[in-house]
């Protein structure tokens, strides 16, 4: 997790917290005394990959008496039972961190551990599974963090850094050629020229103007095929739409580098885990 | 939507512009004419329940000149092909808000058609399907306006708007009837008390102590009525706790009032749909 | 003091401070050495009920060097004279701070102190004293926290977590009946239904319709009293309008249970303190 | 109301909305259908000055389908009945920001109307009515200007725009002499150098100093008297501490130039307003 | 100018008004009538290229009454005594965003106007001139604008969008070839590889490990043009260090294809522009 | 540096951070190891100034594993190659923040330089050297920090804690008698009336009404020297315009109290500096 990811989720949790608690938990204010204290800590109870561990302390630091320790690694396997983290504090201060813990913790587990599925479907295959753009709004930084804790590659992280020329932008620019042309002549030196392609035509169009990389958008795996020989190594082949654990490892048979699947950030399923304090 | 979802909806649609801007839409810029002006819709791609329409218009008030048309709206029955919205004006605006306004629609309106699901799986039962606090970090106003949009019901939207005493509370309170005595003596008089319950004894002690709902915590079909049966109207009766699509109609039929479902708003699979730009 | 309160409390604490220090601390900047550390204590200079002492801890931690000890706690009976805290530390940190501190505590403890002189008020009867909506704008949190430490209830924090019917409620509803059959009907199952009524048949009315609660609005002591006995405990009453230190006993007299004082924290006298630095 | 202080307005009715609204305002919309249009009008309950008029339309602007026609200027005198504001609209809108324009107007009419009694109290004397800084968090700004339109001038806004040497600060510098030189020396020539005294022996100081204004602390009205003739209009003079509406007539008829009051901020009781809506 | 820029320019103009007007405009509030209407305009006092031109109109939409007419575009030339842009409107008004926009302009175009004399300086050679990270805290999108409107070309906007190895890097990481491996094999597929270089032995290292540019750290002009003839075409050629107006065209000339200067955005002197109110 | 100053410093850094890094810092994240543990130090490459200072610690909160030791306290005198400040912790946060600490420090350094020139420049004359608000926007506070660091004053920081009538206001006003006489009238008593004439007829009316100060605005020496005998002391008088290193003394030698420089802020080359690991 690097700097900016962990800024991030800084703020995630924070914002969150405040999310949950409105004007404060008032179940615990009005059924706990304030000065008891607790032990517990978070199980899973459900198969998985956990991600987003650092959630943990960074809530525990937005309250006053809370202490967390021994929490399992990012990437770690969870069983049913396992214990992510330990908790020991105020119980009316582990009370109000419990869910937005657990939310979090649940949705970018989910997101690696449905990364994991794809990357082990594919095993053996030289092709890498990303990350798209189709994120959940406010996350996309987690979870793209979370894709590579799950074995995925991250494709570029938003409009800026990267330069993917689409079906829109080549209506809007008029033409394949003109696009990458203008795109390979005023862009950033720093960044590739990737194009959307929906035939063979297209590709070769696309690798003409000077490409450095193809998305074959919604082609079938006989089409794929042939694109990626009639790339025959002139640029990167990635391969985007009908993806789904039936069809991804075909797709990697292919022989395309890339494959982009966006179920992986707005359609992972939460990973169960919840919350045990000791009387 | 009220005014405050509205708000919401407002502060998200701006996080996730500035998120997906970054530094700016590079391949916009350098490939389309800042004068290029175009037509284009928003248009389902798979069947569903739509959530989060203002969206479209929120998203073109960020940019200087987009003009939104004839959104459909929410609650509408999504079918393949049928339109969202119809945009015009500056191409290189309509690509720059294009992915940030599917990315919330996706969602929204996946929480939204999860939720329809339950609610026609339930149909001619008493019961009313709710949703939990089990929700995605920053969402949660607008993931519970998309479970009423799909025919679900509100639970409390947070730690502070209701009462709740879980496990961990009674834990930490030193057993229900100190809990609930506690809760009802010096909460606020606009809020119900309710008591999460494991066993039928817990149930009676809930309502002795003067528990105005129960939540019946993972109770199986048979347990769950003879809970129904013993509360006898004295209080709402809750079902929380594997619950599927597969499972809810049978508990709903067990009497209960409310069946909570964590997975509309945690584990909701994302509506396809695309923008495309008319050349 | 809950998390959520504490965390309102450290944002008005942050926000006054650079409300007061503007481009900084002139006058000190230029006659204090920088590196002059003194001692000072805060103090009250006349009676009343302390709330608020976290902003002395929460204030010096804004600054780089200077230690707060021996705070008295919230809820502290203050006398002319008696030391609020002990500070110690770089002499211009501690005037950097010191406005700010004193005029959080002298608003918060004016609240406490108020709400205290109305509950002694009615020592001895049912009624609980509670506050309303009419505060001062983004203070709503702490000073509903100082009413709670001088003896004083909560009513709902704002819009979303209460239903209060209000007469305009009822023009723009059409009628008593059918606003709160609808807000029965579609509202949480966490929340009471409360209606305000200036008449008696009012009451009637909204007892017929389901209400759990009757706000008795403007009534005179007579009126209120037979609003209680009609009532008869089928809801909870509380009187409002009209209420002051002179009117509250007989009004609590009349068995209402709630009585809702606006003016505890729109119009409570602030409390006098300084801060004395020892040469 | 200069740019600053409309800027600072739009804030703090934005701020009181989210706090006000929560997840939003649920008795509105659960009771009031959300396409009734209904007409109101904010009218005084009580006498005083009016101050923070252009909330009202900032509130509205915070809405998407409310008008406001026939605001008071700031200034004009409240009657009882007397109509503040017009508004017309949706009703859930109307209903939506009603409390938070009152909470406003309350609270900025209750300090003008407070300054209004002390300015009047003083007529025909030469001395003027300044405010402090001992204000409510987050409103300072507002506060201040309300004490101007109740006829009253301001004192410096915060440390950054005026030197006033305090007794803790003449503690800390280790005399008036040297901390005046050291303003007079450093400071930005814009601002004056003024000192507080607190006897007749430290006003002498402070002028032989170079002090170009003298604040006379907590001195009985013949002490003033004889500070104002020893100062002989060679510094300005302010008189502070023990200043109320019977002493301040006195006060002023000692000579001084300015009488600063901090219960003009601090401790003014609320203006009685409401809003109604026509059936 | 595109969306993200805009949006960037905005927060920038609104933080320099609440930056100026900390209280309040007070020297117009006190001499100008609030009603009093003026024209004026803004004129250039030196030569230059203008660059946020939008800020002007920006700055009028943060006021109530003020009206912008006839702005120069971005990249104009300017003269001593052209007229940038007309405004008309409140007097207060517009001497309370007088100061800001004209910051603003000055700062931009200073960079703009540097940027044109680099890139005149190197007219007819093949190399671009490029900007650097070294810019001014909170304005780079602005900053990189300016630079792409006096005609030079942007760099990698920050951490996230470029890679490009440093010495810094390549002694954390162990040697050239070990980080452009690393960088090569897990970064995402839209990005080229960059090392910094100082001396022919390590271009070769770079090249051979995989670089697609190389940055000629500090060379003199016979090895950059030995560098460049060594590469060869198989990587793009930048130099850096020791770049000034006298020595920019002989770099230029030995071939490189970028120079980057980091004085277009850490040392770009003001342009002198005015507003001038006509009585 | 003020408590105001290190907030804002403290949000610059912050600000600046999140600017640099956007997604994350790509190339250390790929190239070095995480564990990777190094020391570094941050070393002048010019001669000047050093302000800022405190940004190093600053920086080094925001990430979790980095310690700074025996930074140079702001004032002191760089040589090329002399030690700012030691760093020591991981790689990968040392180049994190690396590009900010130097940004911060460049530009705040070359303020602080460039003051200290005009300051030496004047020696031995009863002249200041003092600074406007034309400065970098977002940076004001820092900046004028920087020059009482390099031995000059400040005048107003902004529109609030000051009152200069300049030319544009006698426009709007109708006359300088009218604007001097109105801001005398209702000004805060702390503030000074400054006045900008730009002849020395306008120097006797500003007198006249009662002016404290008159800017005396591009004025050539042989006017300057008269309006300042003409004033004779009953005014501080401030030279402004035209003023460059090559003519400052000369106008220090008129004997004006005060030479105000637009130049420190909004023309101040940087310092160059760099950060060196040590492998």
């Amino acid at each position: 997790m690097n700097t900016a990811e962990r800024l991030c989720l800084r703020e995630v949790v924070c914002r969150a917290l405040q999310e949950d608690w409105g004007s404060g938990d008032l179940t615990s204010s009005l059924t706990v005394p304030a000065e008891r204290d607790l032990q517990g800590h978070i199980r899973a109870k459900s198969r998985g990959v956990l991600a987003g561990s650092a959630a943990v302390a960074l809530a525990a630091s937005c309250v006053e008496r809370v202490r967390v320790s021994r929490p399992l690694p990012d990437g770690s396997e969870l069983e049913p039972g396992c214990v992510v983290a330990e908790l020991e504090g105020a119980a009316v201060e582990l009370l109000a961190i419990e869910r937005v813990i657990l939310n979090i913790l649940q949705h970018l587990s989910g997101v690696a551990t449905l990364t994991r599925r794809y990357v082990d479907a594919i095993a053996g295959t030289r092709a890498r599974i990303v990350d798209t753009r189709k994120t959940i709004p406010g996350l996309r930084l987690l979870q793209k963090y979370a894709v590579r804790v799950g074995g995925g590659y991250n494709h570029r992280f938003g409009l800026s850094d990267g330069i993917l020329i689409k079906n829109n932008h080549i209506t809007a620019a008029g033409g394949i050629r003109k696009a990458v042309e203008a795109a390979r002549q005023k862009g950033p030196h720093t960044l590739l020229v990737e194009v959307e392609c929906r035939t063979l035509d297209e590709v070769d169009e696309a690798i003409a103007a000077g490409a450095a990389a193809v998305l074959l958008d919604n082609m079938d795996v006989g089409t794929l095929r042939r694109a990626v020989e009639r790339v025959a190594g002139r640029a990167l082949t990635e391969a985007s739409g009908g993806v789904n654990l039936e069809t991804v490892r075909a797709i990697a048979e292919t022989g395309v580098d890339l494959i982009s699947v966006g179920a992986l950030t707005h359609s992972a399923p939460a990973i169960d885990l919840h919350m045990v304090l000791e009387g």
